[in-house]
């Protein structure tokens, strides 16, 4: 099957962080494809990759990176698909610099930013790009919706149950 | 025509910032609502708004807010449909309040947040979603940013054949 | 006994830093319930729970939230009841996200906005609040405080006799 | 009329900001008493102030200061009435220093803090504190809130009904 | 002896910054009292230390505090003596909100404010400070320097001698 | 009259900002010397300066600098008297960068630092250090004090007679 | 004669900044090229201006952006020259996205940052990097330094003389 | 061989960082020398080595340094080379306060610097400057370039043929 997201981020040690993309579009059984872009070790890659998106008929792109983070707005410059982008976690500035660089971007040419580290939100906000015209994709991100929504309850009613003291002793 | 995006704001104060937006849309014959909903002050109308959404037809919600704005991700958890969030720049925190209120929600939840004030780009990604089902909004949004090089071009040219104080007289 | 405090929080993951706010309440013997009410998971639920607060017989709601927090504002945003709100400490940008989402309310709508993970400053206030109509908690707070000057006197006083050195292996 | 609610601030040049909680409390006809208390320039009177403020009658205090701003906090450390601060926009760091100053208080020892420069919310904080036990007072905040969703309202309908660019220019 | 230097802090749980303040006296022979004050849970105490300071023959006060860091503040509002203020790293903002309220304080009432969890410079400075009217300080605090010196110097020429690697194995 | 407080600032354009502590020692009758000394553009003559200094008979130096602001750190490097750094608002960062630069010395050479523009304090706390060992000033700085609150009393005095908004009035 | 150093900016609204890089190199004599080159709006353009740089004979490049500023890192990445990043101001965070954007790159790909709106000394480091292999550049370079030195020594004999408050009104 | 670059930093706690510059020379095969050189506690031997590199035939110097970072500024006004400058990761500001103190510079005394921690690209940022005139070390710049992108696509490869989790595991 075709991938209809690309899942790119600038460095394989992001993919702790960006797998959490992968997971959410595996449970929505949308296609996807998972690769390393730099935007600086491998402009040309980054240039090829981001040119040719919207013909191999990916929908949405998914970009993580950190630090001075150009990924997202370096693919957003070279194609028309809209461009999500995940500001990584930084050892220095905690990714206050990742965001910055991401979600600053001049008039012309947006990322649709997520939180720092943000990916599952990532891959549900793709979902939901996807189910603008494919009403089965809206549906399952309703449903986990849903499931979000029971489980908070689930929790709700156990802790109004039981004493907060138990409750936390259960949680270890 | 049935709008296709629905542009919302938390107060009239922002229309100057958000009619950015509006103007995009206009640009690329996209149709649109625009209209004030206070999540703050009034809620049930953010219930029922971003509840009704997608029935209406609505395909995308740009949502700007200041401050604590809380408007983008509470439509964001009320609808399936993409939410683009919009930080309108305050007079005390610049928009660094409204930035963090609106980019780091929880898992489950994104909002595709663009810069501070940055509703023109709102405008553009909500044209690239919607470029997603649909070829002729995906050229135009194409044929903008070839504008934007050829302007950027002119620029070039213009500013490497006169001397650079020349043209900051030109600009004035 | 009728619950006069409701302590809320976004997720059962902020249990352990929720606590504390309890803990205070049993302490000064004020009557609460605790539970878990989303935001962004469970909108609804927010709803009611802020709307049934005041007839249920609640004098004041304290609710903790982390990241883009908008648990306080929204139940502040749907009662008359003072809302205490608890930013709570993220791991990326350690609660600075959520105290701007928390206490930057725009005109209208105030959230009584305690410490980063202030839980128990956020029980403190409460009973303070109950106390401007309960003389018998006034004085609980009165002897809460008394109770902390002698702690810190009994402390100098130790300190002011043994060297430092000591005093800090005596610490361990 | 006794007081109830104590209005202080660190310097007349507050004054500008400050004025927003009397307002308020006018508005609600709640008596107040409003003057100027410096932490730094008059430790004496912030003592007697905070001291004598229960016996006097007051039920909320209401310290707006910018800057190193200690006056809420040690108000705070010196009654057993909730204390409002309001962190005054300051020159060269925006009110960020005064939020800090203000918010970051030490177990035991809360100020309820609203945003830079939220003096109107303090007023209408603590008139839901005094809400609390005064039904009258909480049906004037619960109407207060009315006017504010009604007027959102209006404006909404105004900008469904013309296009944003004659609402802006009727704005002005 | 009469103690010179009064060393305080807000808590005892500053005490493991605090005392590198009190080593340097030490290693100085300066005389100085160490104890605890808190600003919020004994602002009487605060009042009386301050006040009684100069009367004692304290010469300068060191006073530490983290968070809302309102002592060195207030005790400077109640001396002629200089205050030297140590912001105590906090678990939350890393000693910015110390930073802040310590160093912005308004016209009138200085705090010398030295870098967060600076104890030992703290000493350094009272100890400067003493040295302006005592010569034998004046020259201890010049042999301290000049010890600083030398062993800066030591370390270069081992580090110009070896290589980096055998360094840094030196190291552990 | 040998100065017993030298003022040096890096720029000249610093001079509207550090003229307010050389107002303080007018008023306090305390002689100084006032010039330009910039660390980046005149090292050599930052070192003299500095290396003269307490042999010139100076007690106290008073140095101001914005952005990289290392003249406040370098000159304390190279004397043993109290340094007083005043960091100077940027254009661009607002003066956090001169903060950053003067308090945060690493440990052995402390600089005492005063609020952003506090050049007013760094004259008092200059004071205050003299009045160590010469009780004549001392009891200025007493007086001083004591003026102002005075000040604020006479404000309080008025604020309570009148309301509000006719002092704003009278205050124009 | 063919140019030495390229100075790039990602918008024409940069040049005001930029120029002042332009500036010194005419004062240095030094060659250059100016143009406008945006990341972002013309990616293909940034590729072959990076990629021919050092082929055409450029030996420094200047590039200067504002917000997500790409330009000055997506040019390090195409080239071996070095390359100098000064971050613009923006009118929403001052320039500190620009900062962390240009300055906070990852391994492998330096680019040399100076201050926000350093274009200026962005000049004087392209001048003194080619001061590396042309003696009179260097030479340029040091007497550019002396007459700073030699200003600031006027200024400091000018307020030596007069009191700071004529001095203050001859800068008018 | 007579080094060509300078590596110092301000206490040999830097080195476990400033290594990595000098791994990059040594891979390079440019020589170097390294050495601890502390603006404030060692100012003379700061004067005599930046006043004395370029007679030692020094083209680049490299100068980390963490907090009130003054090392970078105070080498730059002393020599005309160009002069790296590293801001060191600190334990309460994160290195926030050295990248300001070291990137601030006034205009006239710039300093080149890198990302926080990033002494590996001030030493290829240092092979770059000497490229501008040694075609060799340009040729080994690029090299390493092309290696870095090698290395990545090596990854990109392997990721894209075997799953995510797969990957990950192969990580640890």
């Amino acid at each position: 099957m075709k991938p209809m997201v690309g899942i790119i981020m600038g460095s394989d040690s992001d993919l702790p962080v960006m797998q959490e993309a992968a997971k959410i579009l595996d449970e929505f059984q949308i296609s996807y494809e998972l690769t390393v872009v730099s935007a600086h070790r491998t402009p040309e890659r980054l240039f090829e990759y981001a040119k040719s998106a919207k013909e191999k008929g990916l929908k949405v792109i998914i970009a993580g990176a950190g630090g001075a983070a150009h990924l997202p707005g370096m693919v957003a410059s070279l194609t028309t698909l809209p461009v999500i982008g995940v500001p990584v976690k930084t050892r220095t500035l905690n990714g206050i610099d990742s965001l910055y660089s991401i979600v600053q971007m001049p008039p012309g040419i947006p990322v649709a930013t997520v939180a720092i580290n943000g990916a599952k939100n990532a891959g549900i906000l793709a979902s939901s790009i996807i189910g603008t015209f494919d009403e089965d994709i809206s549906k399952k991100v309703e449903e986990y919706k849903n499931n979000l929504r029971e489980t908070v309850k689930e929790k709700a009613n156990k802790l109004e149950k039981i004493k907060y003291d138990k409750y936390l002793e259960s949680m270890n």
